[in-house]
């Protein structure tokens, strides 16, 4: 069997935990299994390196970056190769150009186009576990990309896939995908298995397990994931493109803080005024969430909807700046909000989701100030100091009963 | 004018010295020079490089090794790069890998075999200031290889030929190479030039200013170096073929206290007993310099050596096991020793040198141990407290009249 074990940079941040890694990857190894093991950069030295290039040129060149950036896997998975030899095993590092895994030119946030195999595969068949770089890939020109943050899950899919990996498995600090965030829901429940397009509605919706990208390519190339601890050895949650468990209704409770609401209010009522909102920010690449729009005083329209908080404030002065071009009469924005959202593959079959969760949420007395929903997702926008309550409301509601 | 400037670890060791590196460099660009960097890993990284790698595997696994130690140069190169961007000049980073360096596969200790050109050409040609990795190549493996310790001395050096350069020039700290160490020597003068050959005796016999290997590739290829200081715009030493100063004898006093005395005493007076203590010596890849072989008591032979001081037990050990077979009587080992070594390639046609230099070590009431000459070179061996007192008496009486 050839297992892909992804671990990330708090797994591999010191020497205790490298020798942890080694010894899991080897156990495995020692059964007869092929071994291909991706690794993040220590730790928080991603951060430190970015601080070290902000320093020295706060404009932050992406291509330099992106060079810098990834000596951090390398060093990663040169002192894994050296901690698996340590224990007797053979094991060799290889970075995105040994691989090869070429990737589009953006740096900065890449993505995989091809990988090759022969190099991985020659290794594999002289029964040496192999030790690839996360999160990085090189373009067409022979230059360093990185995929973005959480990439080294996007690199391990990307392995499983172009390997034929019977088995993918990303390793973090939770012992899998849960009903809710386990800190702020105690008696979430770990699922054992969840649909890719659930996974990636909780992803996007600010579960952080998995990188959403990589949750995307697994389900293209039908890459079978298990999301599992690198601290214990329960079992994981197994993400895959159908699971057994129509009859649960919803799958999990996402919550996320980092989301700002901005009303741009009193636009003239004439078609075409959406998207030039819209357009605006899109040219700025800002990622518009929930929108709503409605009818305000004077026959004039409201659009309201929403940002992460990282790019309100420019989506804000973007948007004053055109305001008379948008012929709009006010723009507010309200960073005190949350998202909410309940999610399940059986969403499709059953009925009477939302007006259950609406119900939770009024009898938990938490008001609903915009509402967003998808075939298999229900999202309401609420104040910021209510979403503990309103994600325990739900939960109770949906996974409890 | 293409010029090839490389720069150490202590030149790039901060924000302060970077962009002072990088200031330095685009005075040449500014005034239309194409201009390649060299660079080495920052202050004491490859030292905290190894000694992270030793901690996980104190067998030091050489390709992985490798792979970990060419992170160093490859950060140096990319926040350089960010330096030069932040200054307003087009610069670009590039690893062993995208130059690409070719080497012979030994890692930890390759040579080049060719350097491709084209990708740095197309920098140069989009006007770009390249600035590369030193230190490393890559093997036919595709894998990751360094050259040793000073190596990017030799990337610079194998650059500038590789590039025909017009100039390539070695920074350090000091202001060039002088006659004897200036801290020792106080009058010690600088050369304003100094040929392959003399340059070669000087570093083998620890002036410690350029990369051995480095100069044998100059002197191979013909490409002119220029040793100066990163600190001070003074002019700095030209080393090159034939140098104008023919009635300079001698141009320099080299120093070298890091060397141990073995004497293996007592051998029988029969054929290939000398070979047979090289080679011993030979298979564990221990240098071996200054030899004298005497005639003992009792018709035996001695043979006396000089080997470097951290190479001296390992010597010690492997002929005490061998000790019976070589026929010895017993073997001594003195670290109290120094070599001390004058160097002029006008020796060749000056006679009397080597009895000038016994003379001025006779009036200095100083012991000669051991002799050993080339060409170009008298060295002595001398207990090491008379060294500094030896090298000073060489200087007067050579440099100073």
């Amino acid at each position: 069997m050839l297992i892909v074990k992804k671990f990330g940079g708090t797994s591999v941040a010191d020497k205790e935990r490298i020798f942890n890694v080694a010894k899991r990857c080897i156990e495995d190894y020692n059964k007869g299994n092929d071994v291909v093991v991706v690794l993040s950069a220590m730790g928080k030295s991603t951060d430190d390196l970015l601080a070290m290039a902000a320093d020295i040129n706060p404009d932050m060149p992406k291509r330099e970056v992106d060079m810098l950036l990834a000596t951090g896997e390398q060093t990663s998975v040169a002192l894994m190769s050296m901690a698996m030899r340590a224990l007797g095993v053979p094991a060799i590092s290889l970075n995105a150009f040994q691989v090869a895994m070429h990737s589009t030119s953006t740096y900065g946030n890449a993505k995989f186009k091809r990988i090759d195999t022969d190099r991985i595969q020659h290794e594999i068949d002289n029964r040496r576990i192999v030790i690839v770089t996360g999160f990085q890939g090189i373009n067409k020109y022979d230059d360093i990309t990185t995929l973005g943050r959480g990439g080294s899950d996007t690199t391990a899919v990307a392995l499983a896939a172009a390997l034929h990996a019977d088995a993918c498995e990303i390793y973090t600090d939770v012992e899998g995908v849960f009903t809710a965030d386990p800190r702020k829901v105690p008696n979430a429940k770990k699922l054992p298995e969840i649909t890719y397009d659930e996974m990636l509605e909780m992803a996007t919706l600010g579960a952080q397990v998995l990188h959403n990208r990589s949750v995307e390519l697994a389900k293209k190339y039908g890459v079978q994931l298990v999301v599992r601890s690198s601290l214990t050895t329960a079992e994981g949650t197994v993400v895959k493109e159908v699971t057994k468990m129509e009859s649960m209704v919803v799958n999990g409770i996402a919550t996320d803080k980092n989301t700002a609401r901005i009303a741009v209010i009193g636009l003239q009522n004439t078609p075409g005024v959406a998207f030039k909102v819209f357009n605006i920010l899109g040219k700025k690449n800002i990622n518009v969430d929930v929108i709503l729009q409605s009818i305000g005083r004077d026959n004039t329209k409201d659009i309201s909807f929403t940002v992460s908080e990282e790019q309100a404030d420019e989506a804000m002065e973007i948007l004053e700046e055109n305001k008379k071009a948008l012929t709009a009469d006010h723009i507010e924005c309200d960073k005190n909000v949350a998202k909410v959202s309940v999610i399940g593959a059986g969403m499709q079959t059953n009925a009477g989701v939302a007006s259950k969760m609406f119900e939770a949420l009024y009898n938990a007395g938490i008001n609903i100030r915009m509402i967003s929903t998808s075939e298999i997702r229900i999202t309401v926008l609420v104040d910021e100091d209510c979403a503990d309550r309103a994600t325990k409301a739900a939960h109770d509601m949906f996974i409890e009963d």
